[in-house]
């Protein structure tokens, strides 16, 4: 199941130290026009740009296209593409190779599958998620070229350090700021905290906030396929997310319905959007937030008891390999590249409701 | 997308004030008992018991099984199941026929489909729901004969009321709670929370919880299936769901990883289960805890601005029909089928991962 | 598996012999007029109108539509209905509940299974078509709603009596011919040879052609779901289906290119349509032809050597029950509501493919 | 709908001039040994070997594996791989690059995308099964090594020279003999036949026949996934397939039901195997036996019409580019990996079927 998607479906492949990673992108319309600018943008935004939180690893995360192109247009044929994993040190891993790390996914590997590629985690390292953004850099350009949508995540927490809900973040400029934080004195903040950590050998979790303009309303597929579902589906199979909220999330479980319903406006719209863009799992066209929490990661510099194998021996150790120290800055476009694939679909989806194709201004062809 | 799950599909149907709600279950295996008495009591579950939580609305939720048995065994063929509406009463609803009840999903499902059934909320009602239960009965027959997996839901929070975090619910005895609460202080403080909230035509938010014993280790589908992102999506797709949470949830945010990771037992489990049952996506064998959050119900006796239609005009009304003050004590029985469903789908999944058939204790055949 | 197609997903249960068939389209889209008369109509062909060909079981047939219509209109919700089986004999095979009949599906279903329901085939029976026929006449309103597609079988053969290749059938009036071949000599020697044949307590084979026109240039998807690949799997997933054919066949096989290969005419058409109406599993804009070839029923009424369980004994035997001397009569209607389904599932599916609306005149909103 | 199959999901692309062509197989269970030396003949058979029937492009096509195995072995993770195109030669296509060759799907792929990769064909070039070999080669390791199903697929016809009835072929050396047709009369024939064809610059159509031996009894999904149904799919979605029969095919159409049935033995299997393998869709046990026809290959060296655009202006011309003159003897081995990749499929689908593992010596484990 490695396959995001019913119409624009995101099939993605490769290990942390294999030879690649890369996807294929099916139902991908034609007529698009591949942007190699915003492509390569895109992967920048993915890579460790300050020694706080990255890793490390130095990967160029060239993205070689390898189908569904001709003159640098889409063909509406599979989009395959490949990132070689040029950085890759297996030396690194050689020590745990029959070792259980703590709160990795090593030993549920090995039971689902009997066996497994120990390095660096294999596939269930975040390693993976540079095809995630390739292919969302791909559905951004559907979605720039076919509609008003844009999506904008960010940084708004970090242990405890947290964007205060006064301040209006400046989403234009996230990846300016090495935090993700759009707001200077936060990020400064964010970057003090995750130096500390750093210096701990300790890793620390936080929060991406992630808001959606310019939706075309009636987006979303009931029952199963609700946009809330789809959403935090594509979250929750993020590496370290623990938590999905959308419009007030669990903060709306204290308020009453006179408190949380929203108030109409004579347009249509509504005064205060507390619903958060969404009514019945479908799109209000008013803007969508939602926010995605993710834990600490597993991976410290700090000495740990590792499971050895074979006879689950207790050995003490501190891991190499190299890795982050927060993973949420670096999340941020892996959330804004998995809601550009979700939004696509959903887009493409729609077309197929109703018999008449009454919303001209708002779908398909709506910037054109 | 009316249909949940890969291998065990449940695909249901039905408006609020239509003929009937159902569904039908493709993929069920062949030879499991179909136990009448475990069928009945998940739908009296799901009834409203109470005159504080319920909707007044009364079913008899008769659920007939039309195909997929032989003598009271499962065939391995589709089961269907149809639940007649009774008690509909579409009088109720003429005020509003063209007009969009603020926070439904009136207005959305207009946008999206041109056209809709006005009744009752039609396919966006959560009378959806009581085909989720029964489907999720038959998940749980199959749960309970070829495993060891048992699934405990709860309400653990309406309003501001709290389920305090020192005491352990009695999870055998949750349903003989009005509130779902199975703790005896909190479920008359919660009773007393909803009486209020009727008295003033209001409603209320809520959580529930979540508790799974006796997975195996090793189920869950890397990459985008993974057991936390398809349970995120199960109840994220429920009605007025707004947030999810899986083990330490939003909390691990503020965690450093020496915190949040998991210490390992000479027994090759781990001292607190602080990844609450999942690792990479994948059960670790230890019990899965998570949370649902629950908006208000939208439906309110108090008078409210409408948007009568055509014309966007505003007109205020007090809305008739008959709805729960707070979906949460209802949404228990409903949490666990779609829980039971879920699982249901990654243990007949989980036969394909490896070669080997090596889990002979732990999968299908495990309780025999 | 019991479900068929992408966007338009039609999923059936029901034995022969139990409560009901029928089914659930979902992804219909809303907007389309549900006539009941074209459904009655739809019924009635599959029916067995002549003593010749039919079986004898006398079922009413009537739809009965559980949701997704309002004020006769689709809704773009589930579109969920029921047929009961009101003349079901079990008593007809309670002789063979524990044998296993000559070229039936009786042991296959119980080595899948280990277990079934014996009583008139279970799910094998081709009672299920109704369900099929049911869904089909859905499927052609919105054809017919939203598009020039109209779709034409006909029985071309039987035993050895075949329709003149010269002869031009008369499409608009093929059921008014009891054998369904629309030309009034071949009728009546095909009738003649299905009296001799009931006269003999046997059954015989035969092929239904069919042919659709009004398709717009650009259906079907590559690869691997082509138009020749989706009505091939439609058809060979009937009962009896043991061939398919399109355009030439497998007369092509011993055609050379310079034969086979189309000429163009100045208008972007063909001279002879030698493609049928396909190329590169793709829809030409002219019309398609394909061919389906049915083995004989395996009920007959001859004695023969059953199957005994356990142990398998050979028991000579004369079979009960009621069953078509010849499938290909009845089968027409449900290749055409097969074909429906597959077409109209392709329509929507088109939307998808490119960026551009280009094609207004030929896809949805064709005709209107 | 680039995907092939259920659990083990074959996904493709690639043009056929683009830089490469390759896949990614989803599902493929863990602990499979990798057998470089299967792969590497898989992908030589599919090579022209002969000047008579090859196109005389050369390809070395090497298969990369990007991902999935781990020291030889599947790791049960996605396996990607990769051929790169190393003799495409653009230029031959320069001239044809607005124009629509007959028989081609030049103008089908224009006016589905209203954009296409004129070069070689692009998508639709046979090209692409240099993917479904690799792929196949990848599903006959796993049938090899959990199953006792061997695939056997031959030339049986090509234009009207047919390999005779009486003659029982030697599938072990099918690949021995240049036409695939493993009888040294018939292929002496074939051969002279394509020198011919060549000659005259025409191509020729044929037929592949298959034959399954080692089936388990009971592969196979109800109702739209029947053996038969999936196995039609799978080859009438190939480039050129016309016509697709299984067991006694078209044949049986004129056949009764007293000739057609089979005739139980004692032993639980039939006299003469006349069903071909398969009842109700379902396997059982006994070989089972499928035909595909191809039409003849549409590129031939004649002069021809083309159609240029824009303006379908006719315009008489021969097309270069390198074709074979029949696509049968290198279609037999595509046959084979379609074939693998479908009972692989079904083989994981059967796990799930049954509360029960009832059949250790048929299925998975069947042969160690």
């Amino acid at each position: 199941m490695n396959t995001f998607g019913h119409l624009l479906r995101l099939t993605t492949f490769g290990e942390s130290h294999g030879p690649a990673v890369g996807g294929v992108l099916d139902g991908f319309p034609s007529g698009i026009e591949i942007q190699a600018s915003l492509l390569e943008t895109a992967m920048q935004r993915r890579r460790p740009d300050s020694p706080l939180s990255g890793s490390g690893r130095q990967e160029s995360d060239q993205v070689e296209i390898l189908s569904g192109i001709y003159q640098g247009i889409s063909t509406g044929t599979p989009l395959a593409f490949l990132i070689r994993n040029t950085d890759a040190r297996s030396s690194d891993y050689a020590a745990i190779e029959n070792a259980f790390r703590p709160s990795h996914a090593d030993d549920t590997y090995q039971a689902k599958y009997d066996f497994r590629d120990p390095m660096g985690g294999g596939r269930a390292s975040a390693r993976e998620t540079a095809a995630r953004v390739a292919a969302g850099a791909f559905a951004t350009m559907f979605l720039q070229q076919a509609s008003r949508i844009r999506i904008h995540a960010y940084t708004s927490q970090v242990g405890t350090v947290r964007l205060p809900g006064s301040v209006e973040p400046d989403w234009e400029k996230t990846y300016q700021y090495p935090s993700r934080c759009p707001h200077e004195e936060t990020d400064r903040e964010i970057q003090e905290l995750l130096s500390r950590c750093r210096q701990e050998k300790d890793s620390i979790g936080g929060v991406v906030d992630c808001r959606i303009s310019g939706l075309p309303k009636g987006l979303g597929q009931p029952l199963y396929d609700k946009l809330t579902a789809r959403l935090a589906q594509a979250m929750m199979g993020l590496n370290a997310a623990r938590g999905f909220e959308i419009g007030k999330g669990f903060a709306a479980c204290s308020m009453k319905g006179s408190q949380h319903n929203d108030r109409w406006t004579a347009d249509g719209k509504t005064e205060e959007n507390i619903c958060g863009g969404v009514r019945g799992g479908i799109s209000t066209g008013e803007d969508l937030f939602f926010r995605v929490g993710f834990k600490p990661v597993a991976s410290i510099g700090q000495e740990q008891y590792l499971l050895q194998q074979p006879g689950n021996r207790l050995v003490r150790q501190s891991i190499g390999g190299r890795h982050d120290v927060c993973c949420v800055p670096r999340a941020v476009c892996v959330v804004e590249a998995m809601t550009a694939l979700a939004l696509a679909d959903f887009l493409l989806l729609d077309r197929s409701s109703t018999l008449l194709q009454h919303r001209p201004d708002s779908l398909l062809g709506g910037n054109r």
